[in-house]
């Protein structure tokens, strides 16, 4: 049987600091060059969604996260306009405000609105379901 | 760019009924040929997680379930010996236990202790964690 193909596997995380900033890159490429976007990136394969998440936080911000949680799965075949990566989405936290600009992000910032920024993607709608689980979680 | 490669992207479904039985099939093809498995397969491009879940239930066991909530998400790169799968688990209640095999399928049934069951891959972990989120929700 020939290998099935299957959309690609990307991961986002929403690390909040404490006082509910959300750490964000500003795009240096296309699409959305130039946009806010979450840390995050494509899965490689022999390692799991956990591991990518923090992979591509300490590549991109060199943040160190603590515990993951699980946000959801964001599979919307619109969601990439270069083709159909389902993206699974982490939350987390840390204690000091700390990040440095790497690989893809042109920028790292903590964004105290992200309700109000131009973000690239669905990662609107990520924001708004981790600032959720945040508030069931505490 | 050339397009990343990732790991191969699937859904599984733990279906309760009304006893808290759980949906399962006997795995007709190798991997884990004759074990009980969950119902599940390969996303297709251009379908959502949410989707795949409902198509592969449907064909594998004619169960058309209500909502789907997420269970979480399985990437060990060695949980399933043809290469590296990730799986995006949903949880589902039905009133009434009636399954039909097809597909994927030798055979279709619902599954009093599947904690005693040889399961498919890390089927077990996958159950055990939607038995435990069915507990929290009710």
């Amino acid at each position: 049987m020939p290998a099935p193909k299957t959309p690609l596997l990307a991961v986002d995380c929403v690390v909040f600091d404490n006082e509910s900033r959300v750490l964000m890159i500003r795009r240096k490429n296309a699409p959305f060059k130039g946009a806010y976007a979450l840390p995050g990136g494509f899965v490689d394969i022999g390692e799991t969604v956990e591991a990518a998440a923090r992979r591509e936080l300490r590549e991109e911000t060199a943040v160190r996260p603590g515990k993951l949680t699980l946000i959801g799965v964001y599979s919307d075949p619109r969601r990439d306009p270069r083709g159909h990566t389902c993206s699974v989405a982490f939350l987390a936290k840390v204690k000091r405000a700390t990040a440095t600009a790497g690989d893809d992000a042109a920028s790292v910032a903590w964004v105290a609105n992200p309700r109000r920024a131009k973000l690239a993607f669905d990662h609107h709608k990520i924001v708004a379901d981790a600032l959720r689980l945040l508030k069931q979680r505490g």
